[in-house]
């Protein structure tokens, strides 16, 4: 990316090891994220240019002297941040804090060097022609970060949801919170099509109306009080603002939309009088894939669903505008 | 109080009953809070005045037709907010959301109405004369206050914690992250004889400095990393900022001094990044009550030392000043 709104495809060098914890992945699947979306807005113009991506599947080409799980052939799945899955913060599932970790930038190409790679790659016993190559590749990010939204948020059966956001994150929260036994999931969202994929997913209810109409019928629709949980996955102010207009006394905000905004309310009016939570952040997905992959692999969930657009490494900068125009919900990318 | 420093002295109404389900309680002790501190700040000057005060225990002078569980004589201990403690919210312990609640503010007095009587106040066996009575006072307001930061914060005996503030509020939310377990306790805060009442009650560190000096010494005590609670017990911006700068990743925020903001950093450098949790708010003192006053009456724990001076009710405008000038940590009222 060059800036905003301009994406180009280049060859440049092939990744090499460099640490000999190093792999080097050969990248089977890949796809543009809803965080992609925002340098592809506001990134000033650069003559240098950034590589792009961040999730990917993929098989292990060549593996660095001390790896020591991993062998070429595996195929594996990357999260979109790196770990040593072994410092005090990894332990505590906290991977997108990684001592030693950092996040993928260069996953939109044909391979990507995984520093790391004991640590950060998770295999699975899948082949290169698996129909579950969409779902798998959701547990590099996406339906793992609607996850993260849903386990902070302490989603289970005896708690009301609300999900703000009907992109690939929120529908991506609507599976995960259906999957931990909520049993009403209002699904914040106005794009028909991506709502019916909600309802499927495991939303009760669609709000299409946003700001004070939109937290007005969901209130209407929970006895006036809103939900125990918000999950918000957009990450824009207006959605932060729907959250604290929804949830209930005493209740959660799980934010997993990266805020395009650094200060907002959260004094007695917003969260305080109320006793509500914030909280959320960066997903740590490595905490969570291997949990979900058996969900995967045996098809209980298909949160492969979300994309609903494959292109080839030259048609990415189409698929960056697509998802821009909303013309896709999310775009898999097939190098 | 009739505006900002104007504190006055005057005769009143008795309170009576005017609702089935009231009682009046003849005061026997309350004090002065540090929120009451805000007005006497702030408050525009005002012909008519504001009643003022909040936290007392007493003696039932009166009880409605309805009032089912207590009797004239009873000693009792009032939450800072009355509740029907029987209503969906109350169930779930956020008492001071309680859907027919309200809060106490005429509690610097002889005598108060309170509504909701038999959901609202809770029996102690002592008398008048009580050595425990300031220890017993605390459980009105502001020993609770503590206790909600630490119970909204997980403190267990495998968290770190760090206290901000020194005041009443503060030292008690010391004890209560004492009482839960923990074993390293950080206690910001500038007042020597204060801080020696938190070490007193638990706190392993004091770190006297504030804002980035602050922020860095507390982290060298901790490794680099912070602690993973911050009970934030004082309300004001720069409390906050520090709350953050020295909460570990994935850490919690617990927030019980009254913000005197409502807009705040919360994005990606300030809580989302690390995943860090805010929670907190009002405590459902009510909800606690029951709970803790064991350890009170049994000497366990001795809230009550955050009481520093008692005066009378003619002499509550000095009790403001003196707390206000710092010259007082808590003012004891003994009509």
């Amino acid at each position: 990316m060059y800036g905003a709104g301009d994406v180009r495809v280049e060859n440049v060098p092939d990744p090499t090891l460099q640490a000999p914890t190093d792999a080097v992945v050969r990248v089977v699947r890949a796809c543009v994220c809803g965080s992609d979306l925002h340098p592809f807005h506001t990134m000033p113009a650069s003559a240098q240019g950034s590589p792009m991506g961040h999730e990917f599947i993929g098989v292990v080409e060549e593996i660095g002297s001390d790896v020591a799980t991993l062998q070429r052939g595996d195929f594996v799945i990357a999260p979109f941040a790196y770990s040593d899955n072994t410092c005090e913060f990894c332990r505590e599932g906290l991977h997108t804090s990684c001592r030693q970790g950092g996040f993928f930038s260069t996953a939109q190409a044909e391979a990507v060097r995984v520093p790391l790679a004991d640590g950060t790659l998770v295999k699975a016993p899948v082949g290169e022609d698996s129909a579950l190559l969409p779902s798998l590749l959701t547990l590099s990010d996406v339906f793992l970060t609607g996850h993260h939204a849903a386990v902070r948020a302490g989603v289970n059966p005896r708690t009301t949801v609300t999900v703000i956001g009907d992109g690939a994150v929120g529908l991506s929260a609507v599976l995960a919170a259906k999957r931990l036994g909520a049993e009403r999931i209002v699904l914040m969202g106005r794009h028909k099509d991506r709502t019916d994929l909600g309802r499927e997913f495991g939303a009760t209810d669609v709000v299409a109306e946003r700001g004070e109409k939109g937290i007005a019928n969901v209130r209407e629709l929970t006895g006036g009080d809103g939900t125990h949980t918000v999950l918000e996955c957009v990450g824009y102010m207006s959605a932060y603002e729907m959250a604290y207009g929804v949830v209930r006394v005493g209740g959660v905000i799980s934010r997993v939309g990266v805020p395009q905004y650094e200060e907002a309310p959260i004094g007695f009016g917003s969260l305080f009088g109320r006793n509500i939570t914030l909280t959320g952040g960066p997903a740590p997905v490595r905490a969570y894939i291997e949990e979900l992959l058996p969900d995967v692999l045996e098809g209980r969930i298909e949160p492969g669903k979300v994309f609903d657009r494959t292109v080839g490494l030259d048609a990415v900068p189409e698929g960056y505008r697509a998802m821009d125009a909303r013309e896709a919900l999310k775009v898999l990318v097939q190098p």
